[in-house]
């Protein structure tokens, strides 16, 4: 068996296979078509499409990103199984999520534009101290509502718990998970309402699709923070803009945007109290060489495969 | 018993204590000059300096801040108590901190100034990926060593070791700390040359001056993080520029300067890698009538003091 190894990625595996590693920036070699596995890992879109039409041979496509939907977007064949790295992920998404909830609601960015001006930040000092705005410079006491609650989220609940905020999910069941009470998605109202901090871990699926909108941002407690880490297909760009220019939300932090690269042009990168971080997240999967092994034996065995998502 | 209590916070007493509030920007009105108790918080030294010589009949000065070297240079008379507000920082100070670890690890300042050139920063992101550099990244597996490890650290160890990091502490005497190793200062050398992330918490005092100068930075693993949340004094500037410059450190984070604000000509400001915030991490009090209460109750009662620091 042959299988197509990204030249993006250092893997060590223990499957005998056959392993050739490909240029994710050019074409398939025409030697290489008999390749039985893809493995995916930083590869555009377009080359994607292309290898999903020259590869015949193909049993299966491991993706090793957190969400599979470039692969399943790409004209692989009808039944040829896809699997996503989803696992590989929790622990670099979760810190980087949380790096982002801190530097929002610590205000990193503002504090860094004042660097920049050699301004020491007395105004932000005041307003920080300030006994009416203090709950807003801090997660203790604040409400943390987790929308998408899967095994990332397990990872940070209990992080933002130490830091004494009170986390709540959202999911499309409710029900307690790892100490959390979640919350089904047809219930969100009053969550919303109650929100200091919303954090989206959602992937794209036809149910997400433009799920943050002016609605749900309206529905949230004036002032809200909020930090997507899901998939920018999920969030109206137009509608975030929006409420961030008036207030509705106090600030926002984004790892990825509906088309990425974000263009140069598109006017997300000024919006207001908007951190944007260039889809870092998760940008190393962790086990990605065990992973891949485990799928390969399945494969043989004609096991159910880890993490296939079709 | 009069209390002279600051214009800089909300506090609500029990005690059946007279209390005034006095402005920290103006000299103590003649007619309280002959209060018992003086609270401190954003007082100017200036200000401090004038009160201490002002105001016999004191018997406490109750300062609320986590340092209370302010009011200990202030020229209050031999022998009068003064006791710091310590305890009621560990939590803020201890989020901030992460705050800067994790802005520091996850370079939220590079991206930030990407952000601000309207640029989806492609380099760092495979900078990121590439394997050699990837543990540079992430906390988990790092070696994060706490300098000073008192009540903050022991609040902010969890957080990091549920991060995935190797967290050990440096303090007067060793011992194993809420489950951390702590090691006796005079065997630093050994520690440092281990060390991924090196987190100061100390205070500023004859002992630590200048601590973290040119032969600390150079016993650092190569490219090492520097954070300093304890005291501005505690470092020698120069050195941890020189340091920045060479990539003896990869980055740091300091909430604290040796002269604070820093004076907007400072070269610190525009050293590479360097993340300055103006002395923010504790600027929130959260307990403070409650100690404050307290102290009164054993300032009465004859019992010892708490947080007493002279």
């Amino acid at each position: 068996m042959k299988i197509l190894i990204p030249n993006t990625i250092d893997l060590h595996l223990h499957s005998d296979a056959e392993t050739v590693v490909y240029d994710v920036e050019a074409p398939i070699p025409d030697e290489h078509r008999d390749a039985e596995v893809l493995v995916v890992w930083h590869n555009s879109a377009s080359r994607l499409h292309e290898a999903a039409h020259t590869l015949p041979d193909l049993r299966l496509v491991q993706v090793l990103a957190s969400g599979a939907d470039v692969a399943l977007g790409a004209g692989f064949a009808d039944g040829l199984p896809i699997c996503s790295g989803r696992s590989l992920h929790d622990g670099p998404v979760a810190e980087h999520t949380l790096a982002l909830i801190l530097s929002t609601i610590r205000r990193l960015d503002v504090l860094h534009d004042a660097q920049q001006h050699h301004r020491w930040d007395e105004e932000f000092i005041r307003a920080q101290a300030a006994p009416a705005t203090r709950h807003l410079h801090t997660l203790a006491g604040s409400k943390v509502t987790i929308w998408g609650f899967g095994s990332i989220a397990v990872r940070l609940s209990p992080l933002l718990g130490l830091l004494g905020a009170e986390v709540r999910g959202i999911a499309r069941s409710a029900g307690i998970r790892s100490g959390v009470e979640v919350h089904a998605d047809e219930d969100v109202a009053g969550i919303l309402a109650d929100t200091d901090v919303l954090v989206s871990l959602l992937p794209a699926t036809g149910a997400t699709t433009g799920l943050f909108d002016a609605r749900v941002f309206g529905m949230l407690k004036p002032g809200a923070v909020f930090v997507n880490v899901g998939r920018g297909a999920t969030v109206d760009e137009d509608a975030l803009r929006a409420a961030l220019e008036s207030g509705a939300l106090r600030a926002a932090a984004i790892d990825v945007t509906k088309e990425e690269p974000l263009p140069r042009e598109s006017p997300l990168w000024d919006a207001p109290n908007l951190v944007i971080t260039p889809h870092v997240a998760g940008n190393r999967p962790v086990g990605a060489s065990e992973l891949i092994d485990e799928n390969l034996r399945r494969l043989v065995s004609g096991e159910t495969l880890v993490n296939r998502v079709r």
